[in-house]
């Protein structure tokens, strides 16, 4: 009874209260066999449509489906390509269109099976398709386990940035299978692994210095450390949005890291070239170094929170972006004007105090932010000319 | 001190509350001329974008350009095409794209200057753009003023139907101006007329009975009974939207007419062959007719209903519909098989019991409306040929 599946009978519960709506995140090795069951004891049996990507799909949606077909819930399957560039408002109307050409009726259930972009696109088209239908999150990504696939964020991209376009459509239901996990590319696995260690910036010193001490055991795919990763990143997620649905205040600490980095994801297109993760992982270490800037903290705390960063291979440096051409610090601050969060012209930046406390700061003008890029970029350059 | 001007000072105001939300609508002769004061007491002073059609941007959208620009709240105007075909995902997505590349922030506004097309895709574009930004409804037309402009439906238009895709999102303030519908077509003068009717049939006898005494008076735009038919729909709809914000219950009776209404509407291509509320007006009197043959209502009931809305000059028979074809009862039942409220396969209708007592029904099957309506067909043939 050591085996994966009996562990995943008893997964870790973590409950999310948003507004008016309240739903469980599971997390456990193992959880994908159990799923339908899951589904109908804590959604019901209502009819059920399932969209993944072509990737996922090859891997994980064969018995998922079989399941829901036997028990005669299943109204169709609808696989999408993968990445980034499916979140167009073209991809969106066909999602949609084709749900409602299945017949998902307005009780019926839409299961995002996926990364981010899934679920970003399949949560957006649930709210959308009858005004709204439920929607369970099956994560298959360590970004989407720990931080989008919670919270009810919704989203596509357009010319104008990216997801300028959504809205706030909370799941019944969460399914963190950490076994998924093992089959991710190294690289994106480091991506996702940002955010885990962004709820520790930001609210948890405890659980940033467990990380420091046990990432190794996490990057081995040890179930255990695992689990703890993404069951704390769950709770601190699941506090934020419980005290701040829809970011008017406190959610917007999520953004640690992401003004910088959604800047530079922009700039390199939104491509291979840069992962979210990875984009975010430079803007974090950018976000402390504009606190050092500003006397808020030593220098030691930014060598710490880079070095963390580094040890597990991610980039903390816009030098570390592969390729020839390096953005500029107009550019940057030109691209953050267009970011959702700015407010009467004013940037909003996510600064720290120390490892774990975080706040949101409108009181940096642009061109300040412009002038520290600028001595930022310099620096690296110099560095790098060493 | 007898102008417009001076009576739309003192606007009927109805207070609607749905859900979290609650705003007003303000009803009057003359109003747009104060649209700016009226939205900047009420919602503040927040950058404006504008979203209109060119029938509606030629007669009406001028001043309010103006005047917001005057205050240095405007940030652009999209005018769309007119008509039914706007409520698509290309025009949804053109519409986003223009208002985030107006530079349209979180805390900004969007106005719906128009009638249901121009409000039902505005309000879903607001719902979207930054996951939701605010918005004010300026109905123009009596259907969109009586009726589409309350309540939070957004919505478009998909191959699988009529208003498939959409969101409910609260405007924060609906100011009707009674003086716009002296210019309407007096075809969708009537149109729009059905729905201030059906308020009257679905819950208020005495309000049905003094549009039998009065709609002459309402369709010579006197300005007292045009302001009063308007309002008293509104309290209506609000009183309906208060109790049922997402229509899980009480806010289906409000589709009565609807469900027959769609299919004729669907079969007609959306066209200008049949309007939407000469279609809710054959919709109407099937419903009526329906509750007859099931022995709710003495077919008196049916007689009065019908001779109202055909004294305003509206359609009550398939056979008024012009051109050479017909739709058979199949095809309507296939229709409404595709209808948002089909639940586990069930068709809802909106059944009478009186003039002013209507109720949801679950309870007649696909068959028996098929027979109804193949009786029905049957018997209008039978009287053409008389």
């Amino acid at each position: 009874m050591n085996s994966p599946t009996a562990i995943a009978a008893r997964p870790a519960v973590v409950n999310v209260h948003a507004g008016v709506h309240t739903y469980d995140v599971l997390i456990g090795p193992g959880l994908m066999a159990q799923a339908a069951d899951h589904i109908e004891a804590r959604v019901g049996s209502a009819k059920c449509a399932i969209v993944t990507d072509t990737n996922v799909a090859q891997r994980h949606l064969a018995p998922l489906e079989a399941e829901l077909k036997t028990r005669n819930r299943h109204v169709g399957t609808k696989i999408v390509a993968p990445g980034e560039a499916t979140k167009s408002f073209p991809a969106l109307a066909e999602l949609c269109e084709s749900l409602l050409h299945m017949g998902l009726e307005r009780g019926g259930l839409v299961i995002a099976l996926g990364g981010g972009v899934i679920g970003d696109l399949t949560g957006l088209a649930a709210s959308l398709v009858r005004r709204g239908v439920r929607l369970v999150q099956i994560p298959t990504t360590l970004l989407s386990q720990v931080d989008s696939s919670i919270g009810g964020k919704t989203g596509i991209n357009t010319p104008q940035g990216k997801n300028l376009v959504g809205t706030f459509h909370q799941p019944s239901l969460v399914i963190a299978d950490t076994v998924l996990l093992k089959t991710l590319p190294a690289r994106e696995f480091r991506s996702g692994y940002v955010e885990a260690a962004k709820f520790g910036l930001l609210g948890d010193a405890e659980f940033f210095a467990w990380l420091e001490n046990n990432w190794r055991s996490v990057f081995v795919f040890d179930d255990k450390a695992l689990v703890r990763a993404v069951e704390v990143s769950v709770r601190g997620k699941a506090g934020v949005v419980a005290r701040d649905e829809t970011e008017t205040g406190e959610r917007m600490l999520l953004n640690l890291g992401h003004t910088f980095g959604h800047a530079l994801e922009a700039w390199a297109g939104y491509s291979q070239r840069l992962l979210h993760g990875e984009a975010v992982a430079i803007g974090i270490c950018q976000a402390y170094q504009l606190s050092r800037d500003l006397g808020l903290i030593d220098d030691a705390v930014v060598q710490r929170v880079t070095a963390h960063l580094a040890a597990v291979g991610l980039p903390t440096r816009v030098a570390d972006i592969p390729g020839d051409s390096k953005p500029d610090a107009a550019t940057l601050v030109k691209i953050m004007g267009q970011d959702k969060k700015v407010r009467d012209g004013r940037l909003t930046l996510i600064l720290a105090r120390e490892i774990g406390t975080a706040f949101v700061s409108r009181d940096v003008t642009a061109e300040a932010v412009q002038a520290f890029l600028t001595r930022s970029l310099a620096d690296e350059a110099g560095r790098a000319h060493i």
